[in-house]
C-alpha cells in the first residue's frame, strides 16, 4: 500500500476555504487528510491517533465518518478541477465543495495502528453536483463503505443561515 | 435551551468500554458526549472547539457526523437499559451498542460558538437493534438531521476480523 499522497486538491484550496478540522493545510489542530488521484480513482490515506478509539485497539467510527466525509469533497473537487483542465500539481486553485450527504456502513471492525485507504469513485450528477463512492481499507480489508453527496459550495456559503 | 445533560447513559457504561473518542468518559482527548433522557426523547448537548472548523465561523460536518453517531449508539443503549428497567442514575451497568450505519443530512451551516443539541427518537427493529433519528438544533435552527442503526455489542468484538 502506498503511504502517502502526492499532489493532494487541499494543497490547492483556496486559502480562505483551507480550515477544516478534517483536511484544511491550515487547521493546526486538524487532521489534515490529503486526497489526490490514484488512476481514475481517488486516495486518501490516513493513520488515526491513539486517542481514536472505539474500544480499544479499533478504530472511532466518527473519524471514518470523517475521513469519508472530506475524502468525498476532496474526490469532487479533483473531478470538477480535472474537468476544468487541472491537476492538483498544477498549483491552480480548485474549486471547495460542501457535503450535502454522508451516508456510512460500517463492515468490520477497524483495527488501530494502521494507515488506512479511502479509494473512491466519482459520479457526477450535476456539472456542480458529485456523488462519491468510498470504501475504506486496512491493508486488504475493506472496513467501511460509504456515499457522500458533494456540492460546489455557493457564492454565499456562510452569509445567512 | 438546557446546558447540561444530569443523567448520562455513557456514565454507566462499562469502563473496558468507555475509551471512545466520542463519548467515552475515560478517553481525555475525547468529545466526552453525554447522552440522557429528555422526556421520551434523548438529548445529547455539545459545545464544538475552536478547532472544529469547515470554514471559519461554521462547524466541521464531521463533528456533526461523530455527534449523531455517538448518540446513536447511547440512545440505542438507553432504550434498551429502560427495557431492562433501569434509568441512568441506577448506577447500573448499561448495555453498549456499536453502529451499524450512519446517515447525515446537513441542512444548513452551522454556526461556530454555539451549544448544539442533539435529539434522538428511537425506534426498535429488533431487541437488540434500534433505528435512532436525530435532529442537530443550534438554538432553534435544526442544521442537520440523519439516522443511525446501533447493533448490541457481540460478545466476540474485536476477537476476529
Amino acid at each position: 500500500m502506498s503511504t502517502d499522497v502526492k499532489y493532494a486538491i487541499q494543497d490547492v484550496y483556496p486559502d480562505d476555504f483551507s480550515w477544516c478540522y478534517g483536511c484544511g493545510r491550515l487547521n493546526e489542530k486538524g487532521h489534515h487528510f490529503r486526497t489526490g488521484w490514484g488512476g481514475d480513482k481517488t486516495v486518501t490515506i490516513y493513520t488515526p491517533k491513539a486517542e481514536h478509539t472505539a474500544i480499544p485497539g479499533f478504530v472511532y467510527g466518527g473519524l471514518l465518518a470523517s475521513l469519508i466525509d472530506c475524502h468525498g469533497t476532496g474526490s469532487a473537487s479533483l473531478a470538477l478541477h480535472k474537468k476544468n483542465g487541472y491537476m492538483p500539481e498544477d498549483g491552480v486553485e480548485a474549486p471547495r465543495f460542501v457535503t450535502a450527504s454522508l451516508q456510512v456502513n460500517y463492515k468490520k471492525p477497524t483495527p488501530q495502528g494502521h494507515s488506512l485507504k479511502a479509494v473512491g469513485t466519482i459520479e457526477e450528477l450535476h456539472p456542480k453536483k458529485y456523488k462519491v463512492h468510498i470504501e475504506v481499507f486496512s491493508g486488504e480489508i475493506c472496513c467501511a463503505t460509504g456515499e457522500v453527496v458533494a456540492v460546489k459550495m455557493p457564492e454565499s456559503f456562510g452569509q445567512s443561515s
